[in-house]
C-alpha cells in the first residue's frame, strides 16, 4: 500500500470539492478563557453525512476508473464511513454494500439506507463479517473501501487540514482524534508541506490507546478489548497510518472518558454543535492538560456529529 | 418611537461587524427531500452569545453617544437579550444591569454573569420587576434597552436578513420566528429594499399567537397566559413591530408545540446544530404545511441555541 503524498491530498481536494462542504471554523471566547489559548474548531459535524469521513469516501469513490466503479463499492464499517461511502456511491450513481452485523443499532442501519447503501446482514462475529464481505466481493466484483487502510481515503481525510490551515492562519498546534489513524495520517501529510512548523498531536481515548502502545513498542499492538465512550475511536491503528506516524515522529496523547464527556458537553453548550464523543477527544486533551496549549493558537478537529439523540 | 429604515439596517451592519459573526447558511439534502423544497438555514445558534439577539444588543450599545454610554445599560430580559446586552456592554467597556426575578434558572443567571452583566434581583412579579428597573435607572442613569421596542435593536436584528439574502441568492420565501417581533420587523425592513419579491412570513407558536390575533383585530391583543415550549416566543408583539407588520401586510402563521419539538429534533439530528425550541418554529411551519414551501427556495432563520442540556 503506497503512502499518499501532498500532491494526492491536493488532487483529492479538487476532486471532492463539488461534493463536500468547506466547513466553517468556529471559535468561543468562553472556551478560549477556560483553555488560556486561542482555539480554532474545524466543524466537521457540519460536513455532508455528518463527519469528515465523507472526504475520504468521496475521494475513494471518485478516484475509481469508470469500468471498476460501475461494479460498485463495499465496506464493513457500519459507522460514519459506511454512511459516507453510501452517500458518495449514490452521488456517483453506483451501488454500495455495507456488511453489518444483525442487531446493529437502528440509527446506523437507517443512515446507510437513507444514503442509498444496501445493508448485507451477517452474524455478529468477526469471522462471519469477513466471510460475508468476501462472498459479497466475489459475487459483485465491488471494490472494497477500507475506512482507513486505503491511500485514497487517507488523501481525502487530509483535505480537512488543508482547509483548516488556509482558513485559520498561524496555527501553532493541531489536535486530531486518533482511532484507525486515517484522519491523523492525512493531516500529517497535508500539513508537512503547507505548514511544517505546526506541531501535530494525535489524541486517543485512554481506553483505546493502541496507537500510543504501538508507537512505544515499534509494532502495531491491538488492544484485546478497547473500552471508551468514544465509539468512533475503538478501531486499531492501521499499517498505513502507523508508517506515517512513525515517519513524522508524531506525538500521541491519551485522555480519560470523563474528560471526553465533559469536553463534549462544552462543545454542545458553547459552540452549539452536536458533536459525537470522538469529536470531543482533542478538546479533552487541552482541558485535561494532556497537551500544553496555554498561549498558543490551537487547531481542533471536531470530527463528526453522529450521535443518537434522546427523545 | 421612530421606525428604522433600510439605511439604519445598513449602518447597523457596518457598526456591529467587528463584534458579531457572519454566521453560515447550512443545508441538508435529507431535510430538502422531506420538505420537497430547498431549505437555506441561517445558523444564528453560531452567533456570539448564542443567538441573533447579539445583533440588536450590539447595535443599541454601539449607537449610544459616549457620554450616555458611560452610565451603562440595563434591561429586564433574563433570556437571550439579557445575555447579549451583557456581552455587548462588556465589549464597549460599560456596565450592564439585568433585573431578574429571584428563582430564575441558574443557567440564565450564569450566562449574564459570564458575559459581565450584573444581576439585580427582584421579587417574581411584574410590579416588582418594573419598580426595580425604575429604581435602578434612577440611581445609575443607565439607558434601558428593551429587547424589541427599540429602533436600534430592530435595525440590528435586520442585519441577519441582510446577510442571508447576500449569502443565499434567489430566495422565494423567508420564514422568521415571531415573539415580540424585533427580528421579523427588522427582516421586513431589510428585505424590502434588498429583495422586494421575497415573501416573508412570521411564524409563532399556536399557544402564543398574540401576533396573529393582533393583526386580525387591528389592535395589539396580548394573551393572558401564553403557553408554548418555545419560551423565547412568549413575549407580546411590540408596538414598533405591530406597525411594521401592518405596513408590510406581513402574513403570520402558527404551529403546534408537537411540530416544534419534532422540527427541533430534526435540526439537531440533520444540521448538527443545537437549536432552542424557538429556533425550530419556522421549520415546523414547513413540515406541518402551515406554509406552502414545495418547489421553492426557502430561507429559514434559526434564531438561537441557548438550551439547558441534560447531563
Amino acid at each position: 500500500m503506497e503512502v499518499p503524498t501532498f500532491a494526492h491530498v491536493q488532487a483529492a481536494a479538487g476532486r471532492i470539492a463539488p461534493f463536500v462542504h468547506r466547513t466553517p471554523v468556529l471559535t468561543s471566547e468562553t472556551l478560549d478563557a477556560v483553555a488560556g489559548a486561542t482555539l480554532l474548531f474545524k466543524a466537521e459535524p457540519l460536513q455532508k453525512s455528518g463527519s469528515f469521513k465523507m472526504r475520504g469516501a468521496a475521494n475513494a469513490v471518485l478516484s475509481l476508473p469508470e469500468a471498476e466503479a460501475t461494479r460498485g463499492v463495499a465496506t464493513h464499517s457500519s459507522g460514519n464511513h459506511g454512511a459516507a461511502l453510501s452517500r458518495a456511491a449514490t452521488l456517483r450513481g453506483i451501488p454500495c454494500w455495507v456488511v453489518m452485523p444483525e442487531g446493529a443499532p437502528a440509527a446506523k442501519r437507517q443512515a446507510v439506507a437513507a444514503y442509498g447503501g444496501s445493508i448485507v446482514p451477517c452474524a455478529p462475529t468477526l469471522k462471519a463479517r469477513e466471510e460475508s464481505a468476501a462472498r459479497l466481493l466475489a459475487e459483485t466484483g465491488a471494490r472494497f473501501v477500507h475506512p482507513y487502510e486505503d491511500p485514497a481515503v487517507v488523501a481525502g481525510q487530509g483535505t480537512c487540514a488543508l482547509e483548516l490551515l488556509a482558513q485559520a492562519p498561524a496555527i501553532d498546534l493541531l489536535l486530531v482524534p486518533l482511532g484507525g489513524g486515517g484522519l491523523l495520517s492525512g493531516t500529517l501529510i497535508a500539513a508537512r508541506e503547507l505548514a511544517p512548523a505546526v506541531e501535530i498531536v494525535g489524541v486517543e481515548p485512554a481506553g483505546a490507546d493502541d496507537a500510543a502502545r504501538s508507537l512505544a513498542a515499534g509494532v502495531i499492538t491491538p488492544l484485546p478489548r478497547p473500552e471508551t465512550v468514544a465509539d468512533g475511536l475503538r478501531a486499531t491503528l492501521g499499517e498505513l497510518a502507523f508508517a506515517v506516524l512513525r515517519e513524522h515522529r508524531c506525538r500521541v496523547v491519551t485522555v480519560a472518558d470523563d474528560a471526553i464527556v465533559e469536553a463534549m458537553r462544552l462543545i454542545w453548550q458553547r459552540l452549539k454543535l452536536v458533536a459525537e464523543p470522538s469529536a470531543a477527544v482533542p478538546l479533552a486533551a487541552v482541558l485535561s492538560g494532556a497537551v500544553e496549549a496555554a498561549g498558543r493558537r490551537v487547531g481542533v478537529v471536531l470530527s463528526g456529529g453522529n450521535v443518537d439523540l434522546p427523545r
